[in-house]
């Protein structure tokens, strides 16, 4: 997962997408190594009140001071929410977002969630981003 | 749904409990409405600014201005977490509730996400309740 | 100032006002402590995500998990705000409920803010807070 | 005012800094426009859950969905504040950013709050950053 998270990065970046994450560790961690070593943006949205918490790869931090309470501000700031892995921190933000109209896939976690569309790869991701952009905001097709 | 949602506040009040919930219309208002039939207390953590906004069976009005992000409060100040109905804000509750380790119950709504719960009736979710605080905090088992 | 504090909360209870305040220890545990023992009833709006972190007079405990970012929720729930003391917690809170309208005095703390009414003891923070109520929320005259 | 702070923007994307604020109009958009002009960046703390919502010299656009309690972000993201102008909305994020340490400056607006640093001018806002930036975050001297 760690690897396909990275690897996403990657193709966002190249695609020239801003990344917004939590800003953690883990998974948003790779996702924006990924991100940044193929010359693209990151913006953290952190939980805590300080900005040294985001990780190394994060280039612009904003610490909210409030806890996962910040995983709706995650899932509002995305033309298209990508949620990697399965816990329930990922659970809120696709709740959030499905519930403020933005297009959801999913990669290697939630399944089941009626409007989410799951992807196998992180290709396949980027697949569903362009489509979103393109089609300006709905991808559910 | 709604009738259940009614009779859940009935049984929540006889047996003792204070209800919080988001204040609003709906099935909120009608487990509001059978908590204070049955002589309870009603606590609303608004989603808007304004006390005027919580439904007519409210005792306590708590405004966050905060949008549907008060849903997180909402998941965190219950001891037991009973949720009803399937929409995306009730969602992101159980994943909140979930995430910060409070026991979850789903009646009519959600199903199929680990760790909640599943009751069929208002009186199971009462004895649901029951159990999670009788035993400080754990009726997963 | 914790002596006045408490003093206020006893006022309140026996007006037969609801008191609600951040939940926490020093001037709001003892303004908590004066409400209950003149039997009225208190609701702290935590900074925390756990009810125990409330002083042990608080009646009804929120948790909201978002530091002092529940700030503006305090201010917002309020008909009439008594800030009582002067950190800069007091002042997000008097500059939150200005700015949302809601009558606001000071006793023993923040001077010279326009808009707030400057009260040199609690009888003449309650005649505020009436005066408020029986207004319809304009006590600024 | 608003000229006072176009210059402003300037000044700050000319010294390197990325301009993070509440991504509104009025004196927060000439600020930005600014900033934008002289070839610097801009992220914008939404009170809104759209995009849509910031002002068009926003480069990076965050949507809270939580209304003005956002005000403690913008106050917590800076490595030094500068309050620009006098409202109620300005008081909160002094009020916060104090609170959390963060070193504040006042340009045209509020004065006499303890530990605020008055400046009357761009050029000394401008000032009080690049010492902040250069002490580490202590700029009361």
């Amino acid at each position: 997962m760690l690897e396909a998270a990275e690897r996403l990065g990657r193709l966002l970046a190249e695609a020239g997408y801003t990344v917004l994450c939590g800003g953690g560790s883990g998974i948003m961690e790779r996702v924006c190594r990924g991100t940044v070593q193929a010359g693209g943006t990151t913006v953290g949205i952190l939980p805590g009140e300080r900005r040294e918490e985001a990780n190394p790869w994060i280039d612009i931090a904003v610490p909210t001071g409030m806890s996962s309470a910040r995983n709706r501000i995650v899932a509002l700031s995305g033309l298209a929410v990508v949620a990697v892995g399965g816990r329930f921190g990922t659970l809120s933000e696709i709740a959030f977002a499905l519930d403020a109209g933005r297009p959801v896939c999913s990669l290697g976690g939630w399944t089941g969630i009626p409007g989410v569309v799951e992807v196998s790869s992180p290709e396949e991701a980027l697949e569903f981003v362009d489509r979103v952009i393109r089609t300006g905001g709905n991808a559910q097709g």
